[in-house]
């Protein structure tokens, strides 16, 4: 078992922290572009309950992208597989996440898998709820049940921020509100949406989420199963094929782990049965993933095995 | 010059009604499927202000996609060439009229020209005026001024009926919000547009804007000038390259007019120097032209050599 | 009538050549680069026979592009309308010449028109003979007789070279051979094609095909007809909707006359009924059209008002 | 581990043949359409060296889209993976296996991955021998290495029927060649690569393949090392991201092993440690796979708990 105390996981960080000065912090909110580029924190879950970290593993990021594998998970806990996929695909695309291109030249007019902003927007449609405000507890309890961090909560300013700017998500939504594939209030959609992008995790947060992925569902801790084993699966399968946006196969390849990511410079790894990965790293690579966190995922994949392939 | 009787008209009008039974009346609004597929009718004004006529001249159709060309006149005359084209292109293009593709693959997302959806919503979008109404009001006059008909107006219940339904149309606005091509509330601007498109209008009056156009801006009873003549020039222009939605370069071929054509079935036809032509007939071919409208002109086109090529 | 006198149009090109410095000549091929950026040299024909020229006239260019409607008119001639438009479309696109992805997005997969890459391909490959060498005298012939100049040949080194490089055309003509728009030898369509390419003129050739067109298809000195009336009709309408690459929408609004382009600087231009332009000018802009060119047509445009529309 | 007898693999052979009924057998070329729709054989590979199968485990297939994955190593073994990649993307797309419009929008005009045609014929252009024929000797000693059969040869008659009629392959080939991905002779890599998917194996040889991808490249009999274990992991995550055409989401989701199809009705499968699947089975569904072979798939995997996520 790799990395089993803190200072073997700090010498792989110091190493990978060179790599910050290669990428750009998200700059298209204010919110975002205040983080610190240099920034670079990791814990590692294992099966047994136990951590270790490196880096400011209390510095805060926002979920982002990552979001759209846990709604998936709770969609599918909620509506089933059936529903699920008959408003959505499992393919990968070699468009960019947030393209519409697609949407119009498929018939049906569906997104092609939940990782792409339309998908996720569909997925998210999804949520059961009576409100937005229901329908957001529903997935904020449920990113705490995974965390097991009751203190978890979104940043109103990054929601706000977002929900002012996302009009492309708007046009995304729109174009899916014309062919059936949702029917709600697109302003209200994107209410939850945007607050879903916004909750704020640390990257023991996301090393905790992953260890529950890896243990196909079940909590590390009190060792109670949290959704099923082939919600779980399926959920990896996702994070496989396309979790590392248009750079997915590169990473598979290299890495070779069930990964997601998000602008924020967030990323949640989950290596089956073995461990958990949470990484905070805000400098981005010009595909959209943290920087130093790709790196840093190559040298812990290299030096104890942990591809799948 | 052609049909300066009504019965030579009728003539034309007759072999050319036996084309509606091959359209089909356009329904995605139960407004518009309403219209009686058999119905055709024609008005052609000549430059001294006479006109003759065939069918049920009093039959009103809505605007539709013919709106799009009026709307260019104004926003022309309100802003000018260059910030018109500063958010709109010149060029026709093979995608489908109410298409996003295009504006994510073009750089910039500008649409390709303003007889497409994109292209129209931006024009209408230029339109002067501190609300809604006053804008609606600046364009209602305009085309109250075209016709010579102060009793024009606009259908509330078409209008309602698509404001309700046209997402695609939202989902166009947002992604060109995205990308500075418009600033305003998009459902302001959707208000405005489909009001535009609701606007009611007969044959006569349709061939009374054709003859404007076809004098170079000039009223053919007041002898007024209406619009600057390198606006009409403009105007006739794209009738010629994409007037005719995606069968344009045929009708081109066909009967070589400057026109454009709306899904209510509406034509408007300019002859230059020669003649406006107004048609209303419901009945839509698969490139949403009024069949029998079509047919109709290519009669009169052939017998007339209205060609300009 | 405009520019009686040789000296008239000398005003005009001295004006426009300050434009050939904000241009690049075509370097695709090492044949076509070593032409000279500053030329620039006019003809303009008139329905009498007579003409007036300004610059170096007896500078020859290829025809390249400028072919397409040539021998457009020619299968047309051979073939009827029917069977041409079986294998290629009547409509304008926004996409670039060369592009192959209407291609394959579109049903059937027929080029959208005959000015396009493929389009141009699809007509060439209706041309009729036994052999390659038979069908281009066909075509070279049909030059003379336009031109009514019996020295015209092609450049051997310009289309060895073409034919070497164009692989993008092989790559259209093996596309349209698996859905059925070509059944030949792609080599040898391409011997033809590119051969077609080379054909060598000056700007005085191209204005008396320009009157050839502009006379509906009656030759200026003989009064012989060269093609039948819709037939010139036809070219005319195409060289207006897609004749000038995809700036056709913006020349159409800007000069508003029949004409087509090449990248080796050429245009051709008929004013319907009153004049042919031949235009040889190497320097192109952006778009791929001779940049001083087009800008002489423009101030001639305006001070003749040559504009159909 | 499962099916340690025929008999327990017989049980879900007939179980899973019914499906042979809902698919097609592919028939662009008259060689494959002859197989039969209802043949399905099936191999299981153990690390032992040990088998078991089911069904007429004699029929032969041709390798077709299955000869990507193995062309992939070989390449792979002799160029390294800096070159392969710098003519071949890492990501997975959601167009179809032998789409062109990807080369075109995307800035290289690199192949997405290699388990799309353009891709694989990038990837066979860089098999290494100074004629066809040694580098077709070279591929097919491979393939008889991988697996231990020396009888492997492949079928003139489909070679000659696919080289005959894949020209959309050709046009992928020229359009490649344009940008500089080839530099070869069309022709020859055709022929090589046509070659290369006439390759005649039966579900043993499939499963024997498998069981050497399975075990990081070790054959399972010798125990000797075929190729290095990153070159087989490589492949295997190219399997998962992209072997099963536009259903490669799907199968990750039900199935959950890499797996690489062919048209034939061939599918090649490794569970990575544990054993190498070879089925065939003619019938294809929509997707280009085999129905029933997939289907069997899935039962296993529900069984034996194959799947890697």
């Amino acid at each position: 078992m790799p990395c089993k105390t803190n200072s073997e996981l700090e010498t792989f960080l110091k190493k990978a922290k060179h790599y910050t000065k290669m990428g750009k912090v998200a700059d298209y909110i204010p919110a975002l572009s205040k983080a610190n580029r240099d920034d670079l924190s990791i814990a590692i879950y294992f099966p047994d309950g136990k951590y270790v970290s490196a880096g400011n593993v209390k510095e805060k990021i926002t979920l982002q992208s990552i979001s759209k594998v846990l709604t998936l998970a709770l969609a599918l806990i909620q509506r089933g597989e059936e529903l699920v996929f008959s408003k959505v695909g499992y393919e990968p695309t070699g468009d960019p996440f947030n393209s519409i291109v697609k949407l119009e030249m498929s018939k049906p007019s569906k997104p092609l898998n939940p990782m792409i902003n339309a998908g996720a927007l569909a997925v998210t449609h999804m949520i059961k709820g009576n409100s937005v405000e229901e329908r957001f507890t529903s997935i904020l309890s449920f990113i705490q049940l995974l965390t097991g961090n009751k203190e978890i909560h979104y940043s109103k300013e990054v929601a706000q921020s977002e929900f002012e700017t996302s009009h492309l998500n708007r046009s995304l939504c729109y174009f899916m509100k014309q062919h059936g594939i949702i029917d709600e209030n697109v302003e209200e959609l994107l209410d939850l949406y945007t607050k879903q992008c916004a909750i704020e995790v640390d990257c023991l947060d996301l090393a905790r989420i992953g260890i529950v992925f890896a243990l196909g569902g079940i909590d590390p801790v009190t060792k109670k199963r949290i959704m099923p084993a082939h919600v779980a699966r399926l959920c990896k399968t996702f994070m496989v094929t396309c979790g590392m946006y248009n750079a997915s196969g590169e990473f598979a390849v290299r890495v070779g782990i069930p990964a997601k990511s998000g602008v924020s410079g967030g990323i949640l790894g989950a290596v089956p049965n073995r461990f958990g990965i949470g990484i905070s790293g805000p400098a981005l690579d010009d595909k959209g993933n943290s920087v130093a966190g790709v790196k840093l995922l190559e040298m812990l994949a290299e030096k104890y095995s942990l591809s799948m392939f």
